[in-house]
């Protein structure tokens, strides 16, 4: 009975497109969702009504379809809209600006496979199977090659880019970022392991909302895709913003969490768990996620789609713990200062009013994002040149935000006496100014021996620029 | 009970040889098979029989001896026969001709470790194990080196290099492409994920012959080989031929499907899944499969053994349901034309005919076929320099082809009017005198616009080849 | 019930620290060891006793501190201690002189994360998590990054470099060794597969003491850490040292498997399986492991622990029953010229006598290892220049190892009349000197043929060299 690999968990194979939702209320559902828009569908007897829905409505006008074949995977970007059907491997193209001639391909499928996911851009067309058939199209549907690759479960593409996740049993879940363009067949990143975190139904105390969703997507995934500055990103079950940094070398590239949501929404909610609230990812735009807030007991949303919201990166080194002892700490000093304080004031009122950060946790975030933006826009500028032409502002003040945050520490160390931590942060330190400054903390500490560290720290990196 | 990672399915490590069966009618198997012959055992009530036989007979000569053994594992080259025991340890190499003295040796194993995989070229001998011992030899036996990969389960070797297939329920299914010659020891890939097509015994409709190959060859390979350009390839139980393009440089290396065995006898049936005939591969020359055909309803070849065939590439990328459509309305024209059809004409006497492929999946499937072949070709070339001495000239033919291809979905664009497909078809043409051709189609079409835009194509790509 | 992945095997998530091992008598156990000593624990009703010990008494005196937190994660340094609790996100670091000041940080963790395990160096603190965290301190705590990865099960340090090992169901079973230094940032190597030989509970029979094992340490790892000269090693349940040569170099990296301490074990035993005695893995020194070699029925240390010993490299080639024929050949021999022998004096006084190993097997080995060690110094030299000074004189004395070897494995070649293999083995000898001894081992065989050939060798050479 053991000679075979065959008892292996059976995984259901699903078609995943980024954003997408299941069937709720009144038979609809959104097939795809992005910075762009949405797509939305629903069940009319024997057909569906797609319409193509945009944010930006001044660009673009919403139009709507009738569908006879159950396309149940979509793709939009700001040209066209790709619907597939993961069974029969029907695909469908539609040009938003009917200019362009739409078209109907279909792509074969062996005995048990399904067509998992499709990613359409202006030049490229990717279609990725459950038994890791990758088919690569140009934009009016003529093949440009065939591969076969890891199970694929879900796809997003950019340009002539594509960022696609596999998984199956025998080869884990991985991910593979490569190029097909006119010039150039390259893979920047080869079926690597992709570090998501996977739903974890044993140990859910969250109920059946989450089941029903990883029902509709296995992995868990809610959406994936490039990022303004076209790095790829991933947002998994665990609602954290993951985004792959210097993503062309493979010895460089890093997943880094940018952005852990479940976070964000307990400092507003005042350090509470409310589980009537959540995040469904749209895109991001430097530093802020552009989503949905969604209401209720529901993780995606529902119809009609609320409007989307911003959401700032941040690095996840916050301990909550520790948050809430120094807010207490505060509160009772407060209340002490008041008078007498009310519980109902402190657990009622003030409820949702945002939770106070401490000054050192919030200096280490913002040391650690100002490094990691910096260090994404650096990889972006000698790639690709400015893209939006501020890049090189915006660089630059980073880096003030580096040091100041750094100050900051140092300050604190300074007020602990704690030589050998401020002599470290000194090291740090990027910008002469910002030296300058911290000699002044260091003096105002009373702590001669630092002044003088810093001084020959200045010293120091002057000699080295003349030398260079 | 969840303390640990024993629960598991258990996986049987079975020796493994390319080309080899399981022992069938008379106690007679194959120890392994390709492009130079095949090795045959009959068991002897003690002992065994080996009988090694060539396909070139007028340059080897077959020959017989007799295993006290039990030897499970064979490696046949150009100039020897390798044999191993696969609980035991043991190896053995006989040369063909006699002139250089055979060996024997024994390989340590550790408790529940078994020898899964041997290869031997002319140079090296590999001899890999379910622990992940990888062993390399001299061809005299003499030990080079001893390494720890992830568990191997099948090997073919080619000269200095060898191509390994690893499993493990921890490590996944995985390959490796190393060298260890006299001046470099280098990993092309290492432990890539290899994405076979697994045996798929829940959804299993074939039954039983299926199961007892699977019994024999756990993961359904029935044979991994290098080209005749020194190409790995790898034929599973999905009956798909796949090639590694590229295999020299990590990023730029993909899996090629080249040939869908079942699609090309579906063909040749005139549509039909006719579940009694099998293709059993030997070995890959250029753009054809050596193979035997198989008939029956066992998937392996019994004795004695039919004469080789041939089977052209051909990309997967034909839909059958479309095929089908075409040829109902194909017959249904011509059946029109002749009067009236019999359902007997059609489902009896022409039921072996070939069916006829739509022509633009045909050119599609061309296309994509020409570049395939002419990027092994040109790796190859750049590498390896000219193997057979005509390579250069193949490449024109292909590159020929290519255009043709191109032409033909051209002319079908253009009578459909579709401006957009034709103009980015255009594009892809790559010889001068294609766009001429392209001229004149688009000339009977009377479309000038698209006449002018092939002349400007023309002309920019003249200007480019001055100013070069 | 099979449209989700949960049904995995569940794995449980435990704290590993290098070298650690269970409670045992008197509620006492050791949270970590290696080559600059251990610290241990007692737990006293409400709190737990920490005393820090090492090898070098008169370059460090040991000390002792109560913990009331329950730290389970241990990492020591020749600078300082750093402790961690799994549960909490606990962190606290002692320097050994005092000097420097200590400090305590907290790590945030989501639902169901636990850290599982620490690694500081004099430079960095690592710290990796079950859900994939790896976070990145200075010395002092500051964080410097935090990252992504697939799920950590244990890390060893040096310097700016850190030896990752990975696993989950779904990622499988890999490593990472990267750099975080103030000049660069990059990954050697990215999870990888790591070709760790797994506990292998089905089949034992060794019985209760290895599940205790497997039940604190779920992947059966005995220690991990870098050897001298700076070459990551592991040492697993199996008791097989596997090292990663090459380790800067994707392409020519390789896990070698140096020392199999079963077999070194069972030699010093006179050829028996003495399951009464274990090796306990410290370091490595050039080729030396520091182990302690526990007597008992449990394979770790129990208290006082025992001085520690040393057992040298040897690759795992030897083939024990071609050992036994052999040495029952030679006894039998000896026998026959003392006389009668008794079976007590075989079986008796001389069991625990070093069994002898066949010169051909023992020249292979001595080939090998000369091949592995010249290959590790040359490395090593070259990237980081001579680290002890001595290492181009062990080099040279690694190249006559070398030689020595071949030649003795040629005069067995010339016994035995196998020109074939004698030809092969002259090809790789490496220096003159012994090229002129294999002259005269050929002379003495009567081969002249041999001569000639080793001669047109050397003048080949000659010629070469004056022509470079």
């Amino acid at each position: 009975p053991n000679t075979t690999v065959s008892q292996y968990p059976s995984f259901r194979y699903k078609p995943v497109s980024p954003g997408a939702t299941p069937f709720g209320r009144g038979g609809r559902r959104y097939m795809t969702m992005n910075n762009v828009g949405y797509v939305s569908v629903v069940k009319n007897n024997e057909q569906n009504s797609v319409t193509v829905s945009f944010f930006d409505i001044g660009r673009f006008r919403e139009y709507h379809f009738e569908d006879v074949f159950g396309y149940d995977l979509c793709s939009l970007n700001e040209e066209g809209t790709l619907l597939g059907q993961s069974k029969t491997g029907m695909l469908h193209y539609r040009s938003h600006n009917m200019i362009h001639s739409n078209w109907t391909k279909m792509i074969p499928l062996t005995h048990g496979e399904r067509i998992t996911s499709i990613a359409a851009t202006t030049f490229r067309i990717f279609v990725g199977s459950s038994h890791g058939y990758m088919r690569i199209f140009n934009r009016h549907g003529l093949p440009l090659a065939v591969e076969k690759v890891s199970p694929v479960v879900a796809l997003a593409a950019q340009d002539y880019k594509v960022f696609a996740v596999h998984y199956s049993p025998y080869h884990g879940i991985s991910y593979s970022l490569f190029e097909l363009s006119p010039t150039a067949s390259k893979y920047y990143q080869r079926e690597c392991p992709l570090p998501m975190t996977l739903p974890q139904l044993n140990l859910t105390s969250e109920g059946d909302v989450d089941k029903q969703f990883i029902k509709f997507s296995p992995l868990g995934l809610k959406s994936l895709f490039f990022s303004a500055y076209g790095d790829p990103c991933l947002f998994g079950s665990d609602n954290v913003l993951l985004l792959l940094s210097k993503w062309r070398s493979p010895s460089e590239s890093r997943w880094l969490p940018v952005l852990d949501a479940n976070m964000e929404l307990w400092k507003m909610s005042g350090g509470k768990n409310n589980t009537q609230i959540h995040v469904w990812p749209l895109g991001l735009n430097y530093d802020t996620l552009n989503c949905i807030l969604v209401k209720g007991k529901n993780i995606w949303p529902e119809f009609p789609l609320p409007l989307p919201s911003e959401m700032e990166m941040r690095i996840p080194i916050l301990v909550k713990s520790r948050i809430v002892e120094e807010e207490e700490k505060r509160k009772s000093k407060s209340e002490d200062t008041i008078g007498e304080g009310t519980s109902d004031g402190a657990g009622g009122g003030q409820q949702n009013e945002e939770i106070a950060i401490p000054p050192t946790m919030a200096a280490e975030e913002e040391l650690l994002r100002s490094k990691v933006l910096s260090d994404l826009l650096k990889d972006s500028i000698e790639n690709d040149g400015e893209v939006f032409g501020n890049e090189n502002e915006i660089l630059s003040s980073l880096n003030w935000s580096y040091d100041k945050a750094l100050l900051r520490l140092f300050a604190g160390a300074c007020a602990e006496q704690n030589m050998e931590m401020a002599t470290s942060l000194v090291k740090e330190i990027k910008q002469d100014k910002a030296l300058i400054a911290a000699t002044k903390i260091a003096e105002r500490a009373e702590l001669p021996v630092l002044v003088k560290k810093i001084n020959e720290t200045r010293e120091a990196r002057f000699e080295e620029q003349i030398n260079n």
